[in-house]
């Protein structure tokens, strides 16, 4: 319990009804009390944003109808919003937030960033000029265990990294019959040019340079979209090379009936491994050269000041998803406070770097699909 | 997203700084904005309340230096809250609970209830007199597959119940060297009449109660405290005996090196059973007569209205403690807000009677050891 | 590979055609080489004990209508039997085996030993003045990793020992219609004065007793038959007290629908835990204070050589039951090889004390139960 | 319990003292009564396999110096070897076992057959033409469990086959200091031209093909050895495609720390999915859609007839490692005695078409890795 800092205002693109992601960003930014929801532009259409919004307890003034009315809504008020929290499907992402960022607000924007590396590039310039705070959500980096990982990859106690394997395996997607959460993101107008390798690849390949801090340097990639009709890719499948000489597997999908929301990483290196499943995120597998197994679990012993930094409560009484989310979003705000006192703070939420990083990643998971699989090079 | 309700104004009496539950009951209110946090009495000394409650952003005017001046200010104003979270150690429960509920307030107060059945009694008199909404923070009971376990013996799925097995391992207590959250739980004046039995057995009492709805009709028990100069029990083992023959065992500790939130539930009927644990809680495990096991999960196929109800994620994005504690705060708001609409609603979370059963519970098993472990009779 | 030595020769009384128990002891035998199997009196009626001879390719003149031919005939045989296996129903093991020892054959025989106390005795003071070898099939303790916890145990590597926790978990007697396998051991006349208890209950406590060494000093227990018509019990829970102040629980049943073989040992001590379950026998959870946890797998890093002496294949190249039980056999064969060379070596086999004090067990259990539950007294 | 048949009458060649696989292969043959071992010429020089021999208790005459000493001494008795096992290096393989099946011997060989595709066609030439029994002990389809899910995936339970992920993860090699058993992998002379790939990816290929008969149709591989001086892979990760469309991912690795002996595999279809663990070999996943997981273990309810054939437990008392392999031997003494009578049986145990497709896939494994992870087409 530090000292109080006002709530950040938090407006919301995208995120209404029904809207699965959009509660998820609501919760996270409520759970630490470190923001205020005051306004949204909630849906694609005024009716369902000005209906998503009145339940939500916003006031009608600031309930807006398209997110550009939002933006200059917003900037003309005193008490206007700080930081624009961008949840839409993946195609508005870069409009919203080049926008947001050119008129000086803080961004939060879901993952993947945009559909090129071109954008991604534009919006790097423009949020560097402006000096926006601009996070983009692999939320799976705000796991205590995740961050005790890369603590530990990145201080040696695997000694060099020989092999890393990244899957992340879901079936919601087999049967081809979803409903609304399923239509646009096999939809390459507003998912991007990329299916389950945009939608849960980037987060595989985000994590692995989370706590690796390996460079890629090819991938050689298959992809495939196993249900009829579907445009884009419900499965992929890459080998990867890394500077230095480490290898890697990746593996995704999202036809793999049974599987839910399983992202798994593994690191091996000379001296020892670590592993971690968001399925079972309070523990993480940690094995050295000839030595029993231990299990490291969220707020026992011996973890490092990165996992006990992202921690509330003691172990046994498991943080999960919003949790993790949530601390991606209390970085965030720290870091805003922080720039607001002008001081400058080590922080570890995914920057826009990250998710430049991803969308370049896109690009060469397609580029060795286009080659029938050559490695394509970084 | 139903309906938008305005958040109900909630102060809290202790709960200050480093205590540990205090931030959970503040993070459970947060999480779905149905709670505003407005007037706190947050320790037992004013100077560490006035700090703890300037730490959270609470105005000078509501930050009141003890409980008594937290319920005559927040009376006397037209906003002032409508719910009070108690969080105190146990022997604070008593006075302020009944107070607050004389004073017309709603009350959330966290377990064991109070020392005596007689304080129980006298309380829950008090509360049908005022018509408080007061809850019991038995918050294993939020746990959404509790929930459906709950939906399911209840509904005949298993069958007659022949068996439970409840558990509550925790090795915390294990070295005698614990600070201050170990302090007054092992203090009598404090803590009550019983140590680990209180603290996490009532949690397991509850727990069977609400799944089951089986009546104990006897309890043998052996308690034990393992760490010299200790006052109160750190373990206990016990054997139920249940209304209609039901057969239970009951296993309890605060000893048990390694283990550390551990609570776990098994109930077996003649047509089936359930298994369910705390630190695994996306999964409760269902077996048939002659079938396959099952393992269902939350936001997983089969799942029934209850579990549905208090989910906020779909499967494979875990939900854990601070969900489960935020659907109790959740339920706690909806009945209200039916109340105040004139409306009765059906509720899941524990009530002043549950509270008042686990310190019934207590009773008999204290009478049942005083007994040397003979069959003490509800 | 030690230096050779002759197969030792067995024969085997019960154990013929659909005795699982049986072929259990004929793989055990097998495994390792260590036995011939040469003779048997392998069912109650001449006619099944010659079809199942026939069936196993022993040779009609030793394929024997009574067990009384079998002793007979076999000492009557130069190269006649050295070891009699006892795999009968429980009813037979005392006859058979007190003839057998009188006899001067050594005697491997099935677990609860006797009906009785004076039986147990009886056959005690038999096979001590015959010098016979005499082990008892409690086979659980046959596996590496329990092992691996005696040793542990009984160095002090968890301190001064708190408490136990013994579990036995089955399923498959719960509908009451389950055949044979179920008929005799619900047959008071044949299984003896209790069900589970005795069937399973007793596999527990030598567990606790082999790893532990601890003395039972009380028992406090509560059983039931659940099934209709059923004369022994199907479900006993018990609480224990030892000497020097440890306590237990120990929980065991034939009707929790879904549970298989579901035996399970906790231990803790003043320094840390252990934790074992026959149905991830591989593995041994090993929890110190204030350190992460570890996990012990067999063949692996870390072990001791109680548990090296036990395991024939590299970690990761799981062993199970059967293995498990050819340790008691091999071991069995050790001592014989030994005694043959006059030579005294340690063994971990369990012997005529452990059948002893499983009878002596039973009676207390028994004992505490018909005085409502209260402490029987060991 | 079947009509009893004469043991088969079994030779070994290689498996001497410390020989690891030597030894599994003898439990393997003991553990159901089916072979009695008669000879062998167990190691590489004429010392060592005398000594080994004489430990194994065999007699002086059939202790051979050299294997060609062996087939010519047996061949030439009236009560010679049925059966020689194959138990050397890899190097050995050829030579071996070409010799024995024109000899007239059948034969069990371990895997990986052969170094070259045109000696695996070669020696199933001679095979054929000897007609004689030739297994090759890719063990792991021994397992009851992988024998359902053959069955499953076969009978269309799983609809139309969609993605196969299989893994095999081993550390013990990441060291590069292990000793004898590693010496000869990592010899390409007595290996062959793989190393884990060979060793263990080919099993992992077997594993594949037996349950889901799917056919390769390219292969996209990664092969790197970590340790430095390694003249063999130590880590092969490869991109699968079969004919019809299905897509998968092979992972192998002896350098990843922490690892044992993890194989797995995994199948997705269109109407569900399974997944096994060896390291867990007595449950199986079975996900299907929109429906709860169920997990099929082996002796429970709801498994076909080839896992029931190749169980001996119920269900909880687990079976492993041996008994899988045990399986192998048990199935090639039914095909030798139902040979012995003139009939022909269906069999499941792998044979010499398994052993020239593994080769085959190493091959192209090799081709793919020498074209730097271009697609091999087979």
């Amino acid at each position: 319990m530090s000292d109080y800092q006002r709530p950040l205002r938090l407006a919301m693109v995208g995120g209404g009804k029904d809207a699965f992601i959009g509660a998820v960003h609501r919760h996270a930014a409520a759970l630490d009390g470190r923001y205020e929801l005051v306004a949204g532009a909630l849906s694609s259409t005024p009716e369902r944003s000005k209906a998503s919004a009145a339940a939500l307890g916003l006031p009608p003034e600031r309930s807006y109808s398209t997110w550009e009315e939002l933006l200059a809504g917003e900037k003309g008020r005193e008490d206007g919003a700080e930081v624009i929290s961008i949840v839409t499907p993946n195609h508005m992402h870069f409009p919203v937030a080049l926008a947001a960022v050119q008129a000086g607000f803080h961004v939060i924007c879901d993952k993947p960033l945009v559909h090129t590396l071109a954008q991604a590039q534009e919006l790097q310039a423009a949020a560097e000029q402006a000096q926006s705070v601009f996070a983009v959500t692999y939320n799976y980096s705000g796991y205590p265990l995740v961050r005790q990982a890369r603590e530990m990859v990145r201080g040696g106690q695997l000694g060099e990294i020989r092999k890393v394997i990244a899957e992340y395996h879901q079936g919601w997607l087999a049967a081809g019959s979803e409903g609304k959460q399923a239509d646009w993101r096999t939809d390459p107008a507003r998912s991007g040019p990329a299916g389950a390798l945009g939608d849960i690849g980037t987060h595989a390949e985000q994590l692995i340079s989370f706590v690796t801090g390996l460079e890629m340097e090819a991938v050689a990639a298959d992809l495939t979209h196993f249900v009829a009709g579907r445009a884009l890719d419900d499965d992929a499948n890459m080998l990867l090379r890394f500077e230095g000489g480490a290898k890697g597997m990746l593996s995704v999908s999202q036809i793999e009936i049974g599987r839910e929301n399983d992202l798994r990483l593994s690191v091996f290196g000379t001296k020892g491994s670590l592993s971690w499943r968001q399925e079972d995120p309070n523990v993480l597998i940690y094995d050295q050269l000839d030595a029993p197994r231990q299990l490291l679990t969220r707020g026992g012993p011996g973890l490092g000041a990165a996992a006990t930094a992202a921690t509330r409560l003691p172990a046994g009484h498991p943080e999960a998803f919003i949790e993790a989310f949530a601390n991606i979003y209390s970085d965030v705000a720290d870091d805003i406070w922080a720039r607001q006192r002008g001081e400058n703070i080590e922080t570890l939420y995914p920057t826009l770097q990250d998710g430049v990083q991803g969308v370049a990643f896109v690009e060469k998971v397609l580029e060795s699909a286009g080659m029938d699989g050559r490695w394509a090079k970084f």
